[in-house]
């Protein structure tokens, strides 16, 4: 398969400085280390919030977000919470709606391609009799995840397709979701 | 290990409420079946916007929630977007953090232990070397993940710690992103 480099600006992305960016962590791939972070505090029941603002990146610490970035989790009241905000299950689908999506922009530019839309919906279906403790057999996270793509732009249906392909080849959070991570868990208590 | 069974509203918890709801899916496990979904729409380069509403769960479409959640996600500037929002892998580290605080909410309040503050720090390292296809030896997502967690409340030290424990014993996040799960992608053109 053979794919044309472009370098003009498209698709709201800034086709040069991607680029140029690309050859900048060539030359140096420390550039690339990155660690992002997340801060979550309780409230009240299954009621939380998580603040988003800093990270490390391209050498340094970020300068240039100048608020935080806040987001609620709660349980709905069917599993007795107060709905202050979506499950965070429900999190997961958008972050992988939102990495497969920008990853796509991203390659669509870079091959040239106009995107005139783009629309994906998430389903993932989970059982709680797992977290419940109901069953030894069930899984606690979801059992699968199904991503419905709808794109529309000014190249060929199988040009299109492959633009969500290699997104999906260089996507962070389908890999994460896909493949797992080691996690470790610390504790103070106080 | 013995635990103390508590029927007392605790943390916010509406603890009997919980038990009713444990019995009930006791009785009926086909209660346990939910799907979760969010539709994310493209606006322009990185940046797309999420929204959540519709789950279905406990044998129907839920319609307590009123409104929608909207989430946007970005890349930030030195990844060649536009900081409209977090990144999307910086919304994994946020379910991650609010799946583990809001399980614990629950199981304290069943175990009887009363919570005074709950706090996390999640960081991700990742090595954009992956997902920029500048190296085959470096993986797209998160190499590891580390959640430091601070608790206060009236138990002792081993209580607090045992709280988290099972938290992460049946967080439905934490699961996903150690273990994986398996997602399908469909495309449709026009």
């Amino acid at each position: 398969m053979t794919t044309t480099v472009e370098r003009q600006p498209r698709n709201g992305v800034d086709t040069p400085t991607l680029f140029a960016t690309l050859d900048a962590v060539k030359g140096s791939p420390d550039l690339a280390k990155f660690q992002f972070r997340a801060t979550n505090r309780w409230i009240s029941g299954t009621h939380n919030r998580s603040t988003i603002r800093g990270f490390f990146g391209a050498g340094q610490e970020d300068t240039s977000r100048t608020a935080d970035f806040t987001y609620d989790a709660d349980h709905p009241a069917v599993l007795v919470g107060t709905g202050n905000g979506p499950t965070p299950v429900e999190f997961v689908l958008h972050a992988l709606a939102a990495c497969l999506t920008s990853g796509l922009a991203n390659i669509a530019a870079a091959r040239g391609v106009t995107l005139h839309s783009v629309e994906s919906t998430v389903e993932g279906d989970i059982d709680l009799l797992g977290i419940l403790g109901l069953s030894d057999q069930v899984r606690n996270g979801y059992q699968g995840i199904r991503v419905s793509f709808k794109i529309s732009g000014d190249a060929p249906d199988d040009v299109l397709r492959g633009l969500i392909e290699q997104s999906r080849r260089r996507s962070a959070v389908y890999d994460v979701v896909t493949n797992g991570v080691p996690v470790e868990i610390t504790v103070d208590t106080h």
